[in-house]
């Protein structure tokens, strides 16, 4: 049972601070993890992406840097980088101290963008690592772009590369909202199809330019698998093989 | 024009002291670096791997991983890459300072290896890096094994693997000695076929285990572009078009 699970950004790091962790909020999700990869959970195989938060959102919006905007000034490329190794150290840590086996992979190494945009990005490590019996740990970066120098790929995206690559059984998208919520404020428990949301997203692409939770919809739902998408204090929740927040499954 | 450009452990930093950065030595061969991309040299597309030195080798041996021999607990895995990382930021700091745009690849995201040690290893970033005007900066890693967990992916192998995918024109190996010696230590200028220099480096595999002189001919003489092994004094002429040290060309 192979698991994709993204760590928000805003979730592990005071988005209001810059570089700053939100500690108790990271050791409580490493806390989670760990005691479902230690227990007889449907967690088997699992691959962790993290957002950027308060550490790669700074440096790109800094140098003018978004997943179609780019740099050819390496200073700019590495503050990004740098920056999201920096915040990436402080997972692994969280994590190695749980005695989960974690292992870095810094998408600026492996990926690429033609000059459509499209990314290439290679999952033999990964799927090497999990094997293995390793965690990968991947995060939101900069990514070489043809024509472009490097641009920004975000976690999110790295998701739904990696849920299609390793034809992932669940996806967990744990986020500061505990789901997508109707025009009543209230969490949506299940969406098949765009048209059951579009009201309450805004329904058009124009509105959405942002990537804002339209886009993260309409790209579940076009996954294989079943994602999720929850709060914090759902986390032990979802990777005990329970469906809290909203599930997604085109 | 593609070069490939292997800065020996030995080069930059002190064997001899724990995690210990041969400043003058680095700033020497970045000065090189800085000054063969400035001008109208040879040097168009240059790639850069860095051998582990003090920082890489003191780890590896710590916790028995070698090539061929791995590890499956993360935190040994860690402290490798963790270490060599840290030695590729003096790398990039150097470069950087001297505006070099360099970027990072840590072989640990990018490559595996099968059971039976061949390596894969996406040259996408690499290559999409290099059309977009920057200086890639690999270095001796961790590479996730199958079977294995963890072993040691070398900067001679990496350096193979880039100068064939890469189809180099050039591969120049910079390293404490000036070249390969024959047996009254004299550099040989020219090698094309192993038993030009049989005799000099002990001749049968089985006296080179450990993947000395005798093993790196060998596997240059199977590139399909011309190399040269020559010392840190000879690294401004390399870049030059020059073929300091010695030749090998299978």
């Amino acid at each position: 049972m192979t698991t994709i699970l993204k760590l928000g950004g805003s979730v592990i790091t005071d988005k209001d601070r810059r570089e700053t962790v939100d500690v108790p909020a990271l050791e409580a999700a490493a806390t989670a993890v760990a005691s479902a990869i230690d227990t007889e959970s449907p967690v088997d195989d699992l691959v962790v992406v993290h957002g950027g938060g308060s550490y790669g959102h700074y440096h790109a919006e800094e140098h003018g840097v978004s997943t179609t905007d780019g740099t050819h000034d390496a200073r700019a490329a590495l503050a990004i980088h740098d920056a999201m190794k920096r915040l990436n150290g402080h997972v692994l840590d969280a994590f190695g101290q749980r005695d989960v086996p974690a292992l870095p992979v810094h998408p600026l190494s492996v990926g690429a963008r033609d000059a459509e945009g499209d990314l290439s990005f290679s999952l033999d490590s990964v799927r090497t690592m999990l094997a293995e019996g390793f965690v990968p740990v991947l995060h939101g970066d900069g990514v070489a772009h043809a024509g472009e120098g490097v641009t920004v790929v975000s976690g999110d995206e790295l998701v739904v590369r990696l849920a299609e690559g390793l034809d992932a059984d669940r996806v967990g998208l744990c986020s500061t909202v505990p789901g997508v919520l109707d025009t009543n404020d209230e969490v949506v428990p299940e969406i098949r199809e765009f048209g059951d949301v579009a009201a309450a997203l805004g329904g058009s692409d124009s509105t959405d330019v942002t990537g804002g939770m339209a886009a993260k919809v309409r790209a579940l739902l076009a996954l294989g698998a079943p994602a999720h998408i929850f709060g914090p204090d759902e986390l032990e929740a979802f990777l005990a093989g329970d469906a809290p927040g909203t599930c997604i499954d085109g």
